[in-house]
């Protein structure tokens, strides 16, 4: 027995910890303007595969900005290295046997490039919230595109900084009509289980 | 419904997540020398967890330093911030309701105690795995204080860098003798279990 655990030979692996909770665990990477309705619809999602049994996690400003990433501003190499730590995090996150859901911003294809390639290709969703400009910033839930506008707020995504639209993402959801984000997140939580996205 | 979509009302909690596991999900923080047997300590308890049907995982170097800290070197503003997001890392893996066991020697006191207060007081187990230098020194596992004596690697914990002991642990192991480390981490289960720590 000695033997064994000094050669720490019967590693956990993530496959035995996704086998634990009967489901794969891939990044739900969410992308698209502020307002867009991304964190609308990981909510939705992730009560959705609550009720289903399934353990996912959402990361987003909230949990991130105020903690991991609250050393970092907003010029372009903090913006870069805020991602790059997401992906990180979402890597291990997944690594647990955990479905993670993001919703950042997330606007330049290179820094979804590089989140893809940390997380790994066949581990990562890219889910487009495509919602016009002019919706997100007509609903504008925090201000801020009032701000930018003023130039309180410089380069903001949409604004004076932009957002590169995904080409080649897997799944797209509007996100343009409130009442549409519990019809987009069912879209996005069927179109998850049609490709057996979660299943070993 | 469409305006409790637009309220974010029916969050997913922590408290959820672990009822879905039917698991309290603390920070098992696990501090040593070099070559104390965290690691060993550390895969042992995610096993013996795993045949439980416990979710567990291991927060060390081989799935930090090459991800999320690469960036980071050894100086003492780096070494602060290695603990700073791993400790950030572990209450985001803490929060999505899985056990965390994290295995860095961790040697001054005051970056403890910054881990604690990040990670939250009632949710931080500090182990102190007491293994004599002179065990770890000719255990030396991965030549490193082979490499330290001969000035190769500098500022090297136990050498010319201090370890401060814990003074007020939670549960301390012993991991002076390899043979002995099962019976250790059989030590370790037991006081958790007494302890009632992942006891919803």
């Amino acid at each position: 027995m000695s033997t064994n655990l000094v050669e720490h030979k019967h590693k956990v692996t993530k496959e035995d910890r996704q086998n634990l909770l009967k489901q794969k665990s891939p990044v739900i990477w969410l992308t698209g303007l502020s307002g867009s309705g991304k964190s609308t619809i990981a909510n939705e999602l992730a009560i959705k595969l609550q009720q289903e049994g399934k353990l996912a996690y959402i990361l987003d400003g909230d949990n991130v900005r105020m903690g991991l990433n609250k050393d970092l501003g907003f010029s372009d190499n903090d913006r870069k290295e805020n991602i790059r730590r997401i992906a990180e995090v979402a890597k291990l996150i997944s690594d647990t046997g955990v479905i993670v859901i993001t919703a950042f911003i997330s606007p330049f294809r290179e820094e979804r490039k590089n989140a893809k390639e940390i997380i790994g290709k066949d581990n990562f969703i890219e889910v487009f919230v495509r919602t016009s400009l002019e919706t997100c910033e007509k609903r504008d839930p925090k201000g801020l595109y009032k701000k930018a506008r003023t130039g309180e707020i410089p380069m903001f995504t949409g604004i004076d900084s932009p957002y590169e639209e995904p080409l080649n993402y897997d799944i797209m959801v509007s996100g343009d009509i409130d009442s549409d984000q519990y019809e987009s997140t069912k879209f996005l939580y069927d179109s998850l289980i049609e490709r057996n996205i979660f299943k070993l």
